[in-house]
């Protein structure tokens, strides 16, 4: 599988270990982009990694994901209780799609508890940090691998 | 570290493979524990690996784990839904603690989609399938190497 | 059709007779397994009929009956509103279930009035006392005769 | 017992065989008025079964029934969920009430989840086909015989 | 003012002084409609009495009223609760309407509690058993003498 | 019956004719003291007529009532929504007791839909202005004159 | 297809032009007859249009439509938002169906904003006045001539 | 009147006979636009046609409109469930609106029900294909031609 | 009397003195009991003291309960918010139950807030840590010098 | 410590003995006032025991036990259910609170089940009659014995 | 503009500066009314500073203020969120109304996040301490500088 | 304190003084940026004064505050009650926060009544108009002045 894994992350997540670390910890977003990276070599999966606090850019990356991408690792971050368009958007691509949260977004306040994009992820996977990415790859490399469907 | 995880296994769960195969897929729980114990060795841990049809049962081994564990991966099954006294029973536990779906529970009917046991799991993994377990076995882990706390 | 048919009895109806008469008259369960093996031997229908307060021995019996019983009558009292795991052990039973309360449930408080064993079970009878039981063995070997699915 | 029962169906009922046959099989409504008819004679019990679309028609059904009749088996269809006058009629008859429907209402959409004449009703058959109304004159039949209260 | 008040009675009223007489007493309809007259005749007031159980014929009557009446007294009985199409037609009706209630709905079971003709309404009186609709005329009798609006 | 009624108004009504008089209109409470004292002369029936800002006041004057009087008009005003100490004390009372608002509480914004002086009141007469208070005061006399039981 | 549409209306339209002209203009329901009719005829479609303010009569012209009509454009005016017997009977229709409301029923009161009707119509127009019913005719000719399934 | 209509259309419909073809059909956006251009032209009508995955700039466009528009036709799409902020652009907008959905979105997922756009819009239709865009111009173009209001 | 009081305590409780001590502080369960038997010795009451993780088994001991003792303090834990079985079997003890937590269940999370228990007990006494036990002897040994009855 | 105790008596607790004897019984408030006293005298506690009608002076009460009391009993009869400035004065008093009612509010009308005085309270005692007064004097003897923090 | 403006205090913050004071800081009420008369001063404003604990007297005092007074400034405290006589009260006074909180009650507990108060005020200020009062006191002085209506 | 504050303004504010202007006037955003500049300069605080109707832009601007800000003063217009990612944003920004809003939006309609923005917020004024935005600008100047914390 040649095409490379989308790893997308929404509002904010640019200001990651500056905004409340005691929530979130000290892990910057480049931090989480390196292992991301170094896990992603030892699979052999290519890495498209950005952010975007718009959710327009967020909804044009996964349209361009569609014909690009074998599987998208997302952190909707706050979109993801709010956002019924990149849920729709999602919805369009039929490969491996993991919701990842860093914090366990059920252990917040009531706010965070539902997800839109959780609807339609093949997995999700919360409070685990910035692990939560790496074994977010590793769970589509090994979808990818047995040929499993999305969802 | 040398206390094991506990990987503990709640209702019906014994029927895997045989149960709605169309939401589980045929992988049975003797499958899961072989996934487990195998990437468990790689891991260096050791494993308590059980399952129980009754709640009562699950409390006593969350007990047992309180001084003999070093983290627990739980897939309560339909216990997640409705049992406080597990969500009791997990609150004393002051290590990891990865609650493991293998379907993605928010994907399935509403009855479904509120977790108790995640208000008190350091994390959440869904929809993974199986794998779901090993990455839980993972994420626990990087913690306890870090030494990071559990939630 | 050699296999039997399992009747089910949860929670508190080992105190049939003795508890709240006024909802419930004066039959104990042993008047109701009599009658219902009379109607079974009747209609050439082998009969496992058990009791247990437990709600891990009642999903025990479901998983027992998936290759044992052609169907099953199950009264599952206090359960029926709020255990989702018997839900999901009858979810894997492929032939008839037929939910069983003596009292009429929508007539209760609120508390008794949505029962999620309702939600699996191919027919329910409620409010016709013992008779409730046997028109369910009446309906299963109809069912059976007819080669009708389960629901 | 001299007095008919009467079994009374609403609304679209008249559609029987022919509307969702996925959902309610084959069976007309004429088919189940023969199979009533042929369990009326051999119970000894006296029928009068009838079909109205109309709401105010099943009311004066019922009025007429307070008199004339030993017991009611009815289907209310889709005014199950929404009729209130249908229910103040019922609570003036003080003979046994049976509630039927074809399908179980339970595992339908949440619409149909709520019937207001199980408020009322002696007892409640769903899921078991055209032989939920022949059960239900076993169970007037057998309540009759007792002398048993209707509720 | 020569136009009759219309006093409209809905579903199963015509069973008054027979159906649960521990809520509503042993008056019956006609002895309502005695009352009534000879008030009305007192106030020097016309008076059209009617009873229905259909939903439609107590649409038309209140069509009839526009041009025909000065003033509505209607007890909506059961319809109350449900019917928006009572609703809209007396949105029409430009003069006193008076919703009676032979008991206190408040009091009963809250299924009573909502009437959707009290959003209409000119005025509401609930508790008063038959004497309501004898004050329901006094108060459109005053209302007609002061020419004050409807709502 | 010497006993006289007590016609008790709440939070507000002194300011009556210049509250937001396109809801009430433009009589004063004066008026409204007029006109029951007038027609309670016609029905031989003594009156205290009150009224009150405080709640206590108007617990303290229900108290009074409880030997001293044969019926109780009130208007609750503002604590008919929110006082259940002003309904626990009318729980004690045990002769009629008339509800009174002059507009129709169910036309006006949600928040003076549900009325807890409804739950005790034996009847209610809402949206007929000031000629509620003389309806109440025939209503009172009337039962007094049947000897009806207060609810 | 020689089938004529069924335009069928529901409660109180009867009295269109007259009730509420300010929330529905002054067109008379056979101003829109003629509007339907012209438009029909220039597009070659037959057309029945009817009017009942009874339930049961729009239950039983749906029936008849079953076998003889091509498509339904209704407008159940306020049994839309209470009528489950009208639902289920517009279910066994396999044509086109076209809900239409002459104003937008989402700027009323939330009463009015939840048709059960549109649960099962192939589409819904809201807010048109009589334009909408011309353009319920078009959309059901458009379908017809693409052969286009009815939902 | 020579301004344009506008039409607009929301998050991810360009990748419209793409994304669910077995809700939405193979039509694409270019095809709508060329229907909307052929009936614009027909109807004598000036047109804007826009697509936007960014709720700024729809509401960019809905400035732009109040000026330069005589009507505006929008398909919001997931902004229909989640957009205050365009709900309030449309409200400064006084000239027609036609909100238009090309599936009926009440037949789908709850989530889909309420459109906060409907709320403004002078109508809605929903669920009749592209051929909804069609309507609306015909709509709008009607409306201008009577110089009726928006709403 | 000389039937014992039963002491029932449910699900974690085992590991008080352990679990949470910031909300239950350090007493243990030995501790509990050791001041229980110290109290029903001067009370001149006799003791049967019970812990268990199992729903069935508490159940069990309330049947037991029955013809064995005169009263009941229940301390049900986490099954108080869940468990209608307990409840039910409940239901049949007809001598004093008084409900006992040793934290004020009203302060902390809403999950906690709402006991099934409360429903059938005679008295709730929350808050006052291992006190509350003494408390419900003492009360119970109150009502059994009364006769007073259970409630 | 020889600060009194408090005991504070809300609105119709002079009525008691009086009032809903069928829940309440036949003692007085002076009866439990003499208990409480005896039990202080035992106890070696002094006793400020008051009743009011007012919200007002209840909050006054509080305010003056901050400074001169060592603990409070506070029984807020139906203020407990609607009075947040209640709730605010016993915020500030930093000694223990109990809060008695004499009835089990848990069985009684919804309305009665929620306390927000339960919120502040060190410790909740229900459904204990007059004897609930006694215990709460003894649980705040106890916890000013083994200066315990009040919450 | 010679009236003044009055400046009413609610239940308990008599106590402010003693109050938990973590959420209000440690100014008394004394140094808010010398704020406010200090800034008056300058504003030219005469001030009425009052405070009570009884709602009945706040009560009275808007209603004195209703010929009185150019302006309120509020602060409800806890009976902003239970008292709709006070809302009612408000409701006449025809000058501007600035309903001032010391704290953010948004940040609070859901109890304390709906004012009914913010119904019929003009503005509101919360979370800016005792300078709220002063800042309130400017936006009334300039409201009646620029002849500004209420709202 | 030489850093800035930012005065932000959301959605569709950059049409004030033309949208609606029966609720909040005639000002234009430029009347209110010079009546904070002239306030700020009187302060001596420094301005940064913007507007877009891009949340994303919005979110950008938050973060540029973090470390260049020494308070903001905004007015998030329509994504005040829907915008989590904003909410998430301003968590970060730990200097006074004054959330501005021109109308009193609890007394618009409900969907306007509860924002995000203000569970973050320091301080919440609104219903004042443009002056809103001034005694923002005067209570930062006061909090820096005092060095009074964020919230």
């Amino acid at each position: 599988m040649s095409k490379p894994v989308f790893v997308l992350n929404g509002a904010n997540l640019n200001l990651l270990g500056v905004r409340e670390p005691h929530i979130y910890g000290s892990t910057t977003l480049a931090d989480i982009e390196a292992m991301c990276r170094e896990r992603a070599a030892q699979l052999g999966i290519a890495l498209e990694f950005r952010q975007s606090n718009s959710e327009a850019v967020l909804i044009d990356w996964i349209h361009e994901a569609i014909g690009a991408a074998s599987g998208i690792v997302i952190n909707p971050a706050g979109h993801s209780f709010t956002s019924i368009p990149i849920l729709d958007a999602l919805k369009v691509f039929r490969w491996p799609i993991i919701e990842v949260h860093i914090s366990n977004i059920h252990r917040r306040e009531p706010l965070y508890h539902r997800s839109y994009i959780s609807y339609v992820a093949t997995g999700v996977i919360a409070g685990l940090g910035a692990q939560g990415y790496v074994l977010g790859l590793e769970a589509i490399s090994e979808m990818l691998r047995q040929g499993e469907p999305a969802g």
